[in-house]
């Protein structure tokens, strides 16, 4: 993401007149320049900007360093920033705060303020409580279409959207009826908001509710803003879809990342440092390697039928990596269907009749070629595998389906185990089945070529 | 996403009374209730929902079999509902249809209809052009506000959204400037549209960018809708925010499962049939089976030292397993990335001068990990490596430290290297760079041996 290098020009030199150009930019862009720029530089060009843009952006999430510039902001501007800014990105800023200079800055804000700040503060930011934002547009169930539309006119700029308006009952402000401004400026002006628009029952969210589950009905009934109500079903905030979208971003970022087995980043690969990147990999990838050494102990084992019979010591990567990959299949393909709510925790037998015969018939292809691949290698004279050349063909092959079979359940069936022990399912990454399945891959292949060759080689 | 039972109970029952049930729903949950029964049911469920929800139905992307129960509508209300579903929709509809089907139908449309129709219908539906609907709001630029709030009050209702209003140069139709229907309310209704709002450039997106880019735009810029223009700057369409959430979850899965080694598999995990999905998992399988061959061909290759000195095969699978993590990790990191336009095909040197060093330190650690197992195993007299086993251990850190290395920069550099060649930097699957570092990784370790373990074990 590189700013427009005029951009960096226009900010890093001392101009005083660029007002026009910044006019003629989005926020994010200007955002996205202030990000190139050194430190000290960013907080000097910040100051000189209007307030307004100042305010616009420090509600860009895509802003980096957010607490730094605004900690280089003069006592006197800081306090109007925060009030100007919105209510979620006011939350976000003060998590990133030291506890000592939130204490301070929450005592230069207004009550109200302070308190819708304190309120949406006591949400981790993961969960709808702590993605939503209090300024929404609620008007009372008793009030007619006109008069509704004249306060949207009259708060509309302190808003974060005016286009999903919440009616509530005059009496006790729960939430009784949600309308769009479309259906209200097509309404008949006189009649009652109340009767604008359909009779559905209005969809809510918990403040507990997670994000993945959030975006997930945002994007199932095509919300702009979903209403986050508490017990008594009075409205405390609405999630945006724009809030959803960036969660949803950084949710798949989390996923991929696990997937491929790395903790998850929290900062841009462009971004993070060093060492925090290492500590970040170091940790799955020791947990991987002291799994991994089973297989030497596996290994060691069968010390003794390796030195017999040194060729069946050729195709163990081959074998394990097979087994590897089938389970990474099944594991990518049931931690998505789980993330879509597509697979529930109940549906884990019906997974697992499926995972079976399908294992059976990949490792059943994978068999018949590595029988092939023998049988040529042999007949063609590329490569002498013994007198008992068919035999060992006939081991590769039987191990081969026993291990693709067990690495497509068990690949399918740890983000079930996972989720029942309350992790994430995403931990299951490929990694970590191939590590599984290495291990018991092994052991299966010499069972069975202890099975098929004891009397001949073994 | 199972739909209650009493609403199954009320579509599948004969009652003809359940239109105030079916007013308090929303439609999507009449969907997924469709979705439930049998094919015939359904069609007879179908028929006898009033009009309006019949269409909003079939506007829904998540009711299956659209194509089947549209089939089974009477001849006589096929076209109406056709004419009323949203542009992007019909285009969705008629991309399933066989192709006599769709000429017959397209013959029964308005001619209005029907050129917008063909014109979608030209993009696919992972470009811009297949995503986006002809029904957006678009005034001259020289109406007043009250003239164009007129206008969408008459309109709004065959519009997918009036909440950004595209306005366009009286004489040559190009796009000037884009207004919200907040600014709308909120301006002056004798001022020109031209006038409203910022004099922000507005921002468009060719017909054929990609689904992900558009995701990225529309996420960036937290737009509600983005216009589509041609060559001429004129306004085409309108891609909306709901149906670039839709994308960004069908890409995400893709990317996912893709990750995970296994071809992308268009329908959920639950639905897709037996034989449908082993060949989506057979084809890499056996791609990926084929290239691990070749460890075959190396261990073979190496089969005198294996003989010799036993002990280092017990170590091969810790190794190149070591190796394939490593390279797993490097590659998640990378493709996500990319996906989020962190890097660009240009930067694969500043990534290869962060990833080499970084594997440098990985490998290490894990070496040190293997060094002190083995020291220890032999110690304690846990098993026996032999008169050389100090050789050993050095040989097996010297090789992790390689591998994780060689690891690291192929998953970090495979992806820049597809996309450079045109391919998705996603079908870098973890299993795909396992299998490139498994027959490398046997190579290097065999190389450190006879280095270290010439003279003494080989």
């Amino acid at each position: 993401m590189t700013a427009p290098p005029e951009l960096l020009y226009l900010l890093a030199g001392d101009k005083k007149d660029f007002a026009e150009a910044l006019a003629s930019l989005q926020p994010v862009d200007v955002a996205a320049a202030l990000n190139e720029l050194e430190p000290k530089a960013a907080a000097k060009v910040l100051c000189a900007l209007p307030f307004d843009l100042i305010v616009q952006l420090f509600d860009e999430p895509e802003l980096d360093r957010r607490v730094e510039l605004f900690e280089g902001l003069d006592a006197k501007s800081a306090a109007p920033v925060i009030e100007a800014m919105a209510a979620d990105q006011q939350a976000d800023l003060f998590r990133e705060l030291l506890p000592s200079e939130r204490t301070r800055l929450l005592k230069t804000l207004t009550p109200a303020t302070r308190d819708a700040l304190r309120g949406l503060l006591e949400y981790p930011p993961e969960l709808a409580g702590g993605l939503m934002t209090t300024e929404f547009m609620a008007v009372p169930a008793d009030w007619t279409v006109q008069r509704a539309l004249e306060r949207i006119r009259e708060v509309a700029r302190n808003k974060e959207t005016v286009y999903a308006v919440y009616v509530t009952d005059p009496v006790d402000q729960r939430l009784v009826h949600v309308v769009s401004l479309r259906e209200l400026m097509l309404a008949d002006p006189a009649a009652a908001v109340r009767s604008v628009g359909g009779a559905r029952v209005p969809i809510t969210i918990p403040p507990d509710m997670n994000r993945e589950d959030v975006a997930r009905l945002i994007s199932k009934y095509n919300l702009l803003a979903v209403p986050v109500v508490n017990g008594d079903r009075r409205v405390i905030g609405i999630v945006t879809v724009d809030d959803v979208i960036d969660a949803m971003i950084r949710e798949q970022t989390k996923d991929i990342q696990q997937l491929g087995g790395v903790e998850a980043l929290d900062v841009p690969y462009t971004q993070i440092g060093f060492f925090a990147m290492i500590r970040k990999r170091a940790g799955w990838l020791a947990a991987l390697f002291l799994g991994e050494m089973l297989t030497a102990t596996a290994m060691g084992y069968f010390e003794g039928e390796i030195s017999k019979a040194v060729v069946l010591a050729l195709f163990v990567p081959l074998i394990i990596s097979s087994g590897g990959n089938s389970g990474s299949q099944a594991t990518s393909l049931i931690i998505r269907a789980m993330a879509l709510r597509e697979l529930t925790l109940r549906d884990w037998w019906r997974v697992a009749l499926r995972e079976l015969p399908s294992g059976l018939a990949l490792g059943s292809i994978l068999g018949v070629i590595g029988f092939v691949r023998i049988v040529l290698w042999q007949q063609w004279g590329l490569y002498d595998y013994g007198a008992h050349w068919v035999l060992v063909a006939f081991t590769v092959s039987a191990a081969l389906v026993g291990v693709v079979t067990f690495g497509s359940l068990t690949g399918s069936m740890l983000p079930f185990l996972l989720r029942r022990l309350g992790f994430d399912p995403a931990s299951a990454s490929a990694p970590f089945v191939a590590t599984l399945v290495d291990v018991t891959g092994l052991v299966i292949y010499f069972s069975v070529a202890l099975l098929i060759l004891r009397g001949t080689l073994l």
